[in-house]
């Protein structure tokens, strides 16, 4: 990284999921993060502010969608009702602040209206058509959008006066009983209920013909006949990054509910060949196209997934490996960025004994040009607490390298 | 302790009241935990993450009962509104949310309506018959709850629809003169003013006779026959530990006003033969009744009142001995605790310099299974600030220990 020059300083956010961790007696005691040989994480260190970040409060596990609302400088209990919109945010659709959207699994029913998979034999293809049809479903007093998302995934956005996402799922997560009845938790959503009970008849109607199930149906496949809803939330209204910090940005993320995020905040998301979202992904495609989007953009997200599988799997030495793997990336991103602020975080602890996320704060470093390096020199999570910018919170992290960048603004006379 | 096992981790949160302090001259300068000999005392620091907590906020001197509200996981700026209602608790009323409370103290008063002492002799007995009779007090449009605390404290509990706090005290904070009437600080109190001055003079009525009263005359003891009323405050709307986190909780606490800050958040309070609120309390006995009270609960408050007295003493050397009594305890407690997430700290700095509450932040160590355990060696207010946990909250400690405990429920999704 050469960090000459001082115009216009671009900002690139690292975040690698489920990072963080606790000490893990099979490695010694260490954290994996410890255990690794990392040369370019602790060359961030070294280089840079470190510090620990708890990217909701103190304590509290974040939800990756939670998590990357801190991490873009808005406050999630603000702002946060729920997966739902963000979720079609992710696949695409074009969710309005009030709207009401609900997940869809592509299902099968039998003639009894008995469900015989929740996923529809799992289904890959075909679903762009069968999708597409159930947006000619005319219900009156609202506005229905329909979206397949990856597999059997789908969401369902409804938009229209007097709405309220306080309605149960007709998903009973189950098979071998009939979906259930579109319930309303309050008085004010008995409307909506109504609608998403029409919506269910009527999607069945032009499902069980569907030309895309006659054709799954003859090839012994199990047709893709009901959608099954579930998780109403209704869409925030959000401030893009552009209005609310006048930076232009773009995201490379695979996990689609990671991307409706950032496609809520009005990032560009960088569609990446082999960025899965899985541990197969490929991390230096990722990498390099987030140095490719920033020479358009003043802000980038590079995220990536990997370690948090391996922290929900409970396999240290897996995510041991996974670290060297995004230790090579950081490499690559260090020979390849200049005149860039970098902040290398995690969205959240995913500890291998814990199988989930924990509320511990995050490891950071940040590098860029006039940045205050501390004496810190290994990035883990107990090396970096010692480090110069103390402990944190999420929502701040956007600020603070905004303002490195000389693109803050005052607060004041 | 023996941190093998990881079902279930238990919490215990160790609460030295004013332990923390400033650099005392007399000590050469070091504060008095720094000057201690506290082997167990530092054993918590080496072998747990360290930081340095503001119990409410910084440069804020926090009350017990403030302290203890964000101790137990609540923004006392949110839910505090005077320290009435938690007195009553404390002495074991059932007081309700929108209860107004005062503090009372039994005095005596002569013909002439002059108090001639405002603790009634410092009266120690009799005072639950005397307290029992008031009871029966009727007062339009209100229910009136009256009952004895230790020595010449009581509570009155006025429940009822329209009241107010927005009342003076009757108290005059001297004797010589007559009680002060109950006076509204606002429109909206009238009626409650009005019913303090019913209840004082119905009280006066009542007790002026009471057979205890000419039991006292008659062995030459000034009779309790008038309440002075002090310190209205609305009880709030709290949530129980168990509604807020999940946890089941017990507190070891000597002091009137903390146990009532508990008993309001739903905690039993566990009665210790020898606990007494004071420098002579029998700190093993409240030691292994927190030990005894694990076993039934996830969570257990232990609180030792003993430094901060001799920090308003201005004594040193007597806070100095009093750390060396709580490093005994410390030992028993290492000794007698296995599977359990351990937070030693204090609820305030009491500066044997200031003589009272400071806003300095206090000293924080937490052991357990699975922490982060950082390079501090030494259990004082400078090295545990250069910690693993940074600077924190006293709202954020509960939360953080229920995380490591895995007993924390994310955000998000």
């Amino acid at each position: 990284m050469d960090d000459d020059t001082d115009c216009n300083l671009k900002l690139l956010l690292i975040i690698c999921d489920g990072l963080g961790d606790r000490p893990v007696s099979e490695l010694g005691g260490k954290t994996p993060l410890q255990y690794a040989d990392c040369e370019n994480f602790d060359w961030f260190a070294k280089n840079g502010i470190c510090g620990i970040m708890d990217t909701i409060a103190p304590g509290v596990p974040p939800g990756s969608d939670t998590a990357h609302l801190a991490l873009l400088g808005h406050d999630p209990y603000e702002v946060y009702s729920g997966r739902g919109p963000f979720e079609a945010f992710g696949i695409g659709m074009d969710v309005k602040a009030g709207d009401v959207v609900m997940r869809g699994n592509f299902a099968t029913v039998d003639d009894d209206m008995t469900i015989i998979d929740r996923r529809a034999g799992r289904i890959k293809e075909g679903t762009k058509e069968i999708a597409e049809s159930l947006n000619w479903i005319e219900i009156k007093g609202v506005e229905i959008f329909f979206k397949e998302g990856t597999e059997h995934r789908a969401a369902l956005v409804l938009r229209g006066e007097g709405l309220s996402p306080e309605i149960d799922n007709t998903d009973p997560h189950r098979s071998g009983c009939c979906p259930l009845k579109a319930k309303p938790l309050s008085p004010a959503a008995e409307k909506t209920a109504a609608i998403v009970e029409e919506f269910s008849r009527k999607s069945y109607e032009i499902l069980k013909d569907h030309p895309q199930n006659k054709r799954r149906e003859s090839s012994g496949k199990l047709p893709a006949n009901y959608i099954l809803l579930r998780g109403a939330g209704v869409a925030p209204h959000l401030t893009s990054l552009e209005e609310k910090f006048g930076v232009k940005s773009a995201a490379v993320v695979g996990v689609m509910l990671v991307k409706g995020v950032c496609k809520a905040l009005g990032m560009e998301a960088i569609e990446v060949q082999g960025a899965t979202g899985g541990v197969d992904t490929d991390m230096m495609a990722k990498a390099k196209a987030a140095i490719s989007a920033l020479k358009n953009n003043d802000f980038v997200l590079l995220h990536v997934k990997a370690c948090d599988i391996y922290g929900h799997d409970g396999d240290a030495l897996k995510k041991v490996e996974t670290i060297g793997r995004l230790d090579d990336m950081l490499g690559l991103l260090r020979d390849n960025i200049s005149n860039t602020c970098v902040a290398l975080t995690a969205d959240h602890a995913t500890p291998v004994s814990v199988r989930n996320h924990s509320g511990d704060p995050v490891p950071l470093a940040i590098v860029g040009q006039g940045i205050r390096i501390d004496s810190v020199s290994s990035y883990d999570e107990i090396s970096t607490a010692q480090g110069g910018l103390g402990r944190i919170r999420g929502k701040d992290l956007l600020p603070i390298m905004l303002d490195i960048a000389n693109k803050s603004e005052m607060y004041g006379a």
